[in-house]
């Protein structure tokens, strides 16, 4: 293979296309909102802990740092057109999850709103706040899971493959494809996948 | 629907199943490692900068603090059965390069090698090492991309959609499936997708 170098650019592709809520659920304080942040990834398992990364212009950085608390909702292919529409509108000018026809549902762990139209949402605490350049890093706990019934089975184990959840990948969203092989497959003697 | 209140989980899916490369390309100190981390994000466009979260234990984690740089690769198709392996065995018991028959190369730009075999190569000068509890969080600046010329075309333009990458949802490897439609989408008049 022959290759061009080029300089640095972020280039980590595929991100998991989240739609983040924010905003009080009691009704006080700034309008609910919905942001599409493809800038974010888990940072830690114990305690769990993800990242998200936010521009500070944004209608939603003043209300997650004032309040300190948002969720992560998966994105799903049947929520595809919010999921980009949520990340070119601000919700300044505009009611987001009224627009879309979505619902905002008051969280359990935390005082935010989640997005009851995703199956999993991640109730998260921010412990930590980094200016980094263009975006600012929030760190931040997940105090709680909100799992939709439908992607349990009986003995009440998460199916997520079933939630036909969404992939960014280089300006494009995506469904996820063929199953190659669970983790350890490759050192299995007898494979289950491939 | 109805759902289910859990605690706290690292349920943020699906995330890029990189494979990270560190030691120096010049022989000296360690024997350079492979590392498959799914912990791992963008978190800023101006710098670019990345992240990714390595248990202390590992054997790429003294070296990555040492040294300061790694490379991150991005995972194809191709190399699943790598990106498995890679997740599971320690490059303090095994040459990882040598026994999946892949090629450690300098890189340009820091003084660590990439992975030759993956197309894309994120080549990361270490910013800031947080300590977070099961994992450190590192961040860090992208100094140079190289990309294989096979994914540009004939005006120099990347491709990535032609790089077949993987995704990791909850426990599995996939291949990106069916493209829905690219940013702005939703709001164009004619809309090229979906």
């Amino acid at each position: 293979m022959s290759r061009q170098s080029w300089k640095g650019a972020a280039l980590l592709n595929p991100a998991p296309p989240v739609l983040v809520s924010c905003g009080r659920a009691d009704g006080t304080g700034p309008r609910p909102n919905l942001i599409t942040v493809a800038w974010c990834g888990t940072v830690c398992s114990a305690p769990p802990m993800l990242s998200i990364s936010l521009r500070p212009e944004r209608y939603s950085y003043g209300i997650i740092k004032e309040g300190g608390v948002f969720c992560v909702n998966l994105p799903t292919r049947a929520l595809a057109k919010a999921v980009d529409w949520c990340g070119v509108k601000s919700g300044r000018d505009v009611d987001k999850f009224a627009a879309m026809g979505l619902t905002a549902a008051p969280a359990t762990a935390v005082d935010t709103v989640l997005l009851a139209e995703s199956p999993v949402n991640l109730e998260c605490r921010v412990t930590q706040l980094l200016p980094l350049g263009s975006h600012d890093l929030f760190l931040a706990e997940v105090a709680a899971v909100d799992v939709d019934e439908s992607l349990l089975d009986a003995h009440g184990k998460l199916h997520l493959e079933k939630a036909d959840l969404l992939a960014y990948c280089h300006g494009a969203y995506y469904t996820l494809g063929k199953r190659l092989g669970g983790f350890g497959w490759s050192v299995r003697k007898r494979p289950k996948a491939r």
